[in-house]
């Protein structure tokens, strides 16, 4: 049930291909079955190929259909089946999805007729844009376009080469697109921040002149949202990869090779390093600084500056050994408290006994 | 305020339906009185039904303008006003919109002009498609559809009968929905979950070959986020209910008659039983099982397998009744502190009388 | 790197302006420089003006190559650079943006040859409609309306004076939108909220048949979700401003100037006074009442009604200080248990020693 396959091999093929990609594997069994996808363990078919990597899923292995499975040099199987064994079955995976699935092939629109297309916007070459795109005066879009159905892409835009835009993306004016940035369906680009003076208990807007600039390899997932800056930029920066709903407000800045799990949320002014990792859910009060390689974990809220490296969890956010020790102890209150009425009771006991010790004495003098 | 009424009856007429509908009720005052609408106890007017069921509101009686209020059979009116007495009020409240005011009603486009439909696409019959939907090569779609304007349907998708898609919801290639499935606006289907394999401190991006199914009588609200497999499939079980702003990731299968609140996350190769409920902003983190009829707190962190009918809370997640005595010890931890600070205390006295005496002991000696 | 300046002035026009509105400022430095741009100290050129109002920037202002910046009476530059001295900075860079940058340029469509535009709905003067709308019937709009391509106005809407729609609203049917609304891309208002009854395990649907009315002067960000009311309205009051990814329950009323960041959820039947400020990703569970002027920290769970002027935070949601407090104490447990240890040390010890001795008494008698 996935994607038919774009490039038919056989597991010999297969193997070379691996080979010379640098993850040598040995085949048990036949080479010359023909593999037509790759497929979970669970819903492989005899001419599929799966893997097995979680140690948690191989009660799947007596059961799957496949017709070969990718294992660790190791791994015992619980019956004859063909398996490709190599060093990172995980590796081993990924690049056998790219060679046999390949990636999305896409709609070929050319200029749609029903596309809107200002007539001083600059469209590189092979520009492949959907209907009901609109397209605002001064946007300048490099070579291989990609921009499909319901994408509007406001005045005075500057997107790069290879830019892949899925449906409804929308990108305010002045924003900056690098080359090869995926946006995925419904995400908002450059949209105004929370920007108001409070004047007389009334907010007052405050128009947000800044910009957003997403670098050159950024892929962010649908139906997110991010700020321009009130002055000066919102950045995401080269590499970076978001999931879902993430929120990044205005005037932030994210680091190169960030990766952001779905409905993160940073607030404005928000400094990330580079190769940044946040968990589901997790939020960032204005004005931090992450540093480089930090961690933060799912449902993390994050209100003090993260050094580099370092990870952290809970809300408030401290590292990470600390919050589960925390945690753990949190759970263990019922227990303390339980534990400090027999201190109490001890110590009454205690002091009962002096008592009735010194009156034994005073009546012993 | 509310929408008009469909069905214009009198009181008499809705009380004989809600008899039919198993739903026996005693009206009290005089039972010819139309009935135009079903409204709150604040909003409703002189020829507007309204209901009690919250006893929160129990003070909203005495000044509502309803011309009837549903009520259960033992509530005492702090005035003389038409009741319709029954044993479930909620319920009947429910038959009642139903039955008043029916479902919405859609436009009647056909298949708009500015719609865009492929000629390799399969249309059922009775087909309602707005403008500016878009629809790709090899789509198959059932009879009576109602696709909302800016909807974009990818390649390879089939969609069953009776299906509602609201304004702008996208759907990526070769995901399978279900019959009487609903999805309101701007919800995505089908994106690329975050696939990345890491590879010198880069992020190198592995197709997404999976699917989503979602399965019949599905309804998810507006602005969700369901990825695709990166292998396999995504599933949301037949008569699941999702409300607004909801991530799913890749490869995770929602069970049957999920009822999920909005702003729920979950990550990755998640499994949730049958009738599970999930209260908004929870989330779940990757390859976590959770049992049929479980029901996740709002704003619950669940990282670890959840057994069939438990009740959990708290970030992390644990049992429903711990959580709650560890937060009410939790707000004691001051007192809990005082308390060890005066035990501390005890024990110094004490231990000062003990070197007191011995000392009067040894002089004594 | 700005957007473009749409009134060009010298330092000494702006300072006249400041004036004028009430901000006195004095010059250091020349006043005839001509100002092209408001920007931040990092990026301001010497042609643009910038401003010093957090401390925690000072460090900017060695290398600024700003060509002024505004500052308060008493900062000690730390070399000689052209200031601008007033008593309140960030209330005078607020003034200084307005009247430099101006407000956002609009597109003109007119209405749009592309528009879908039911003959049934009223438009105002000078509507400026873009590609892709669609207006659906028994629509009526109010003068100056500003809609961006690719939204959908659904039957019986009513949408006042000034309002500023951006690419990809969706309005279900019979919302209303009052005067000077700005709603930014893919908020969708109206959508049918979480409305079922529980029948014999699965979820039967109830027609949502309540309405959303958005007073004046509201401000939505990008891909909100508003449910409309089960019955009645949900309302967001007059001069509220949202950031992005917040969710509203059906029933709920927002009072006057709400500030809400991103990703807040409120679920349903919440009662919000005026003027209260909600922090990122924070919660309401259904049927609370918020009081006036009450400030909803970041993350917050909020299952208690709080009173007017209350700040809350954490989840579930206390008192501020008292929350505060118990985060503090909580990051000390591990700390306690070591104290409870020690205690229970020491009042083994005492009863050791008090044992003994009263064996040495036993041998004394």
């Amino acid at each position: 049930m996935n994607q038919p396959v774009n490039h038919a091999v056989t597991l010999r093929q297969l193997s070379e291909h691996l080979a010379q990609q640098g993850m040598a594997c040995q085949i048990e069994g036949t080479d010359d079955l023909p593999i037509t996808a790759v497929n979970t363990l669970e819903s492989a078919g005899p001419t599929e190929i799966s893997f097995l990597a979680n140690p948690r899923y191989e009660r799947l292995m007596a059961e799957t259909k496949a017709g070969a499975v990718i294992v660790n040099k190791k791994y015992e199987a619980p019956r004859t089946m063909r398996l490709v064994r190599t060093k990172d079955p995980y590796a081993a995976l990924m690049a056998s999805i790219v060679y046999i699935h390949g990636h999305r092939q896409h709609p070929q629109w050319g200029i749609h007729p029903q596309a809107i297309v200002s007539m001083t916007a600059q469209l590189g070459a092979r520009a492949n844009i959907g209907p009901g795109v609109t397209i605002e005066s001064d946007v300048v879009i490099g070579d291989d376009a990609v921009i499909y159905p319901g994408c509007y892409i406001a005045s005075g835009c500057r997107i790069g080469q290879r830019v892949l835009l899925y449906p409804n993306v929308i990108i305010y004016d002045f924003s900056q697109i690098g080359n090869e940035v995926t946006i995925h369906a419904g995400t908002v680009i450059g949209e105004d921040g929370l920007g108001y003076a409070p004047v007389q208990e009334q907010w007052f807007k405050i128009p947000q002149v800044g910009r957003v600039i997403i670098e050159d390899q950024v892929e962010i997932g649908a139906n997110c949202t991010i700020d321009r800056a009130t002055l000066g930029t919102t950045v995401i920066g080269r590499g970076s990869k978001f999931s879902n709903l993430i929120a990044i407000g205005h005037g932030t800045r994210v680091g190169e090779n960030a990766m952001f799990v779905a409905q993160v949320g940073l607030a404005g002014s928000v400094q990330v390093g580079k190769n940044v990792q946040m968990g589901g859910q997790a939020g960032v009060v204005g004005h931090i600084s992450i540093g480089d390689h930090a961690i933060i974990g799912a449902k993390a809220g994050v209100i003090n500056d993260v050094p580099a490296n370092e990870f952290v969890l809970g809300a408030p956010a401290i590292k990470g050994n600390d919050a589960k020790r925390v945690f753990m102890l949190t759970h263990k209150l019922p227990e303390m408290k339980q534990k400090i009425k027999v201190l109490e009771a001890e110590i009454n006991a205690l002091r009962a006994q002096m008592t009735s010790f010194r009156e034994a004495m005073s009546d012993g003098v």
